[in-house]
C-alpha cells in the first residue's frame, strides 16, 4: 500500500506534512480550521483532489471547534468555514466543489435533530467525498496503466501520487498499477521547481513501492526526450476546462510543447472532480501568483540576490490540442474534448 | 564597467570564486596548479571562455610554482600542467584550445635563453588569450545589441556575462551593450538548475549593472512566452560544432524547441574560441555528467531522498536548425551554418 496522505479517524484529521518530505516522514493532527486553512496554503498537503478532501473535513474540523450550541448556529460556522477555506487556494477547483458540497450538505441538514446529528450529516459528506476520490483512483490506475507498455520511459511532473489523493493518485495511479501488473518500465521525475514536489515527494513515493524511478532537473526533460528515453508523459491537472485546457503545476505547459516537438504523447490523468464544466476555455483559470522567496530562498540558502524581482506563477494553462488524452475514472477522453468532456460529465 | 572575474596581476591569478555569489564577493588568489584546477572543476570559475582564460594563466602559475631550474625542465612542467588543466572538464572547447595555445607557446621558446624568458613567453601568450577575449566581448556586444529593440523582453539561460570573460560576456555582452545604447528592454532570466548560475550569477551582475532583470524558473520559460513576454532569446555556448550545432548549459536545447514554438528567434553568443571546426556535429560533443549530490542536496539541505538515482548531464546540444543566428566578434553568423562557420574561421 502506498502512502496515506489523508486520515479521518475518531472525527479527528490528519495528515502527513509535506513540507517535512522527504527527509521527514511526520503525520500531524489539524486541530483548528485556522490549521487546515495554513496547511492547505502552505502546502503541507497540496495536489487538487487533496485539497478539496483536506477541505471537506476541514470544515467539520471547524464546526467543532466553535462547539455551536444550536443547529442554526452550527450551519452559520460551517457556511463561514467552507468560505473561509475556499480563500487558501486560488487554482485547483477541487477546492471549491468540496467546499460547495459542504455548504449544500449544511444547507439540507438545518433542520437536523440536533448539533450532533448536524455535524454527522457533514461528517459523512467530508467521507463521501474521500471515498469518491479512493474510487476515482482505482479506475484511473486501471485506464491508466493500459497506456504503459513493457521498456517504457514514462515522464511526469510534479507529484501525483498518494500524496495528493485519498489512494494512490492520479497520473502516478498508472505507474502504480502499472507496476502491480509486473509491467517493466522507468520512470523520470521532473524535480519541480520551485518547491522540488518532484524530488520531495515523487521520488520518494515512488522509490517507497519499489518502482524504478529517476530524477532529473526539470530543465533535463527536453534533452532526456531527445535521447530517446520517453516514450509517454503523464501529469495531473489542477483544473481542467470545458474545452480541455488544463491547468497545472508550472512547467507542464513546458513537457506539453517539448512532447509534442518529440512526437511523445502527452497525457493528463484527473478524478472529473477537476473538471470546471463552467469555464469555456483555460483562459478563465485563474493563475495563482506565490512568493518570491520560493524561488530565492528555497533550499535553507538564499541563491538569489537580494531584492531580484522574482516572476513566480504556480501553474500554467496547456491547451487542450497538446493533450493525447485525459485519463479519468470514467475512461481516457479523447479529443475533441469538448463533446467528449461533456459526455462523461 | 562590469565585475572581473578573472585578474592577473604582478604575475599572479586572482577570481573571483563563484560559488559563493551572490551572498559573498569575495576575490581569491589561485596560488598552485592544484588550486587552478580544482577552482575550474567545482566551478569557481566558469564559462566557456573563462575557463580557457584562466587555464593559460594556470600554467604560468604550474610553472612558477615547480620554480625548475632550466628551461628544459620548465618545459616539461607546463606541458604537464596543460595536460592536466585540459583534464578538469570536458565539454568547453576553450580549455582545450587555451592549453594547446601554451603547449605551442611553451614548444617555440625551448630555446629560451633562461626559465624568465620561458615564463615571460608563456605569460604574454596567456594575456593574448585574455586581451582577444575582451576584445570579442566589444565586439559580440555591438552586434549583439543590434538584436534587442526598445520594448524587448529577452529570455537568457545560465550565465553568459562579465564574470565568464575577461570583458562583459557573450549573451549578456549584448545586454550591457544595447543598455549602454538607452535601449528599453527587459531581461527574463532562468535560474538555471541544478547551480542556479542565472539565479545567483547573472540576476546578480544585472542588477549591478542596473540592468531590468526578472529571474524565473526554469519551467516557468514556455508559460513566459507564451504570455507574449519574450521577443527574442540569447544564450551562450560552450562548443559550436562545424556546422552550427551548439553545446550549452542543460536546458539550452528545451529553450530553444520552446523559443521555435513560439516564433521567437533564438540565438547563440559566443567568440570564435568556442567553435571547434574539426567536429562536424553536435553528436561528437562530450557530454559531462555531473555529481548527482548537485540534485539532491543542493543549498545546505537535502531535498531528495536518499540514495535517489539522478541523471544530470551538465550540457545538452541544440540542433543548428533551431538558431536563428550566431553572434560572434566576426559578426552574426546565419543560416547555412557549415558555409557561414568556414568563411568566419
Amino acid at each position: 500500500m502506498p502512502v496515506q496522505a489523508i486520515r479521518w479517524q475518531d472525527g479527528q484529521l490528519f495528515i502527513i506534512d509535506q513540507t517535512l518530505l522527504p527527509t521527514e516522514h511526520i503525520e500531524i493532527r489539524l486541530n483548528t480550521l485556522g490549521e487546515v486553512w495554513e496547511a492547505i496554503k502552505i502546502l503541507r498537503i497540496r495536489g487538487a483532489p487533496a485539497i478539496g478532501i483536506c477541505a471537506a473535513f476541514g470544515v467539520v474540523v471547524g464546526v467543532k471547534e466553535k462547539a455551536p450550541s444550536d443547529v442554526e448556529s452550527a450551519f452559520e460556522v460551517a457556511q463561514d468555514a467552507a468560505d473561509y477555506l475556499a480563500t487558501s487556494r486560488p487554482t485547483a477547483v477541487n477546492l471549491f466543489k468540496a467546499t460547495g458540497r459542504m455548504k449544500v450538505t449544511a444547507d439540507a441538514n438545518q433542520g437536523a435533530s440536533s448539533t450532533d446529528a448536524f455535524i454527522q450529516a457533514l461528517e459523512a459528506e467530508a467521507i463521501a467525498v474521500f471515498d469518491e476520490d479512493q474510487a476515482a483512483c482505482k479506475a484511473m490506475g486501471d485506464y491508466g496503466a493500459s497506456l504503459i507498455q513493457d521498456g517504457d520511459g514514462v515522464l511526469t511532473h510534479c507529484n501525483t501520487g498518494a500524496l495528493v489523493t485519498a489512494l494512490n493518485g492520479t497520473a502516478l495511479a498508472a505507474m502504480y498499477r502499472a507496476h502491480e501488473l509486473g509491467k517493466q518500465f522507468k520512470v523520470y521525475a521532473d524535480e519541480t521547481r520551485p518547491l522540488l514536489q518532484g524530488a520531495r515527494l515523487t521520488a520518494w513515493e515512488l522509490m517507497q513501492a519499489g518502482i524504478d524511478v529517476t530524477l532529473i532537473c526539470d530543465n533535463a526533460a527536453a534533452q532526456v526526450m531527445r535521447e530517446g528515453r520517453i516514450q509517454l508523459a503523464i501529469v495531473g491537472a489542477d483544473r481542467i476546462a470545458a474545452n480541455g485546457d488544463t491547468a497545472n503545476k508550472i512547467g507542464t505547459y513546458g513537457v506539453a510543447v517539448l512532447a509534442k516537438a518529440h512526437d511523445i504523447p502527452f497525457y493528463i490523468a484527473a478524478p472529473m472532480s477537476t473538471f470546471d464544466h463552467e469555464l469555456e476555455s483555460g483562459d478563465g483559470i485563474p493563475i495563482e501568483q506565490r512568493d518570491p522567496e520560493e524561488v530565492t530562498h528555497g533550499f535553507g540558502r538564499q541563491t538569489a540576490p537580494d531584492n531580484c524581482p522574482v516572476y513566480n506563477p504556480a501553474f500554467d494553462v496547456t491547451p487542450a490540442s497538446l493533450i493525447a488524452g485525459i485519463v479519468t475514472e470514467k475512461g481516457i477522453l479523447r479529443p475533441p474534448y469538448t463533446e467528449s468532456i461533456a459526455a462523461a460529465r
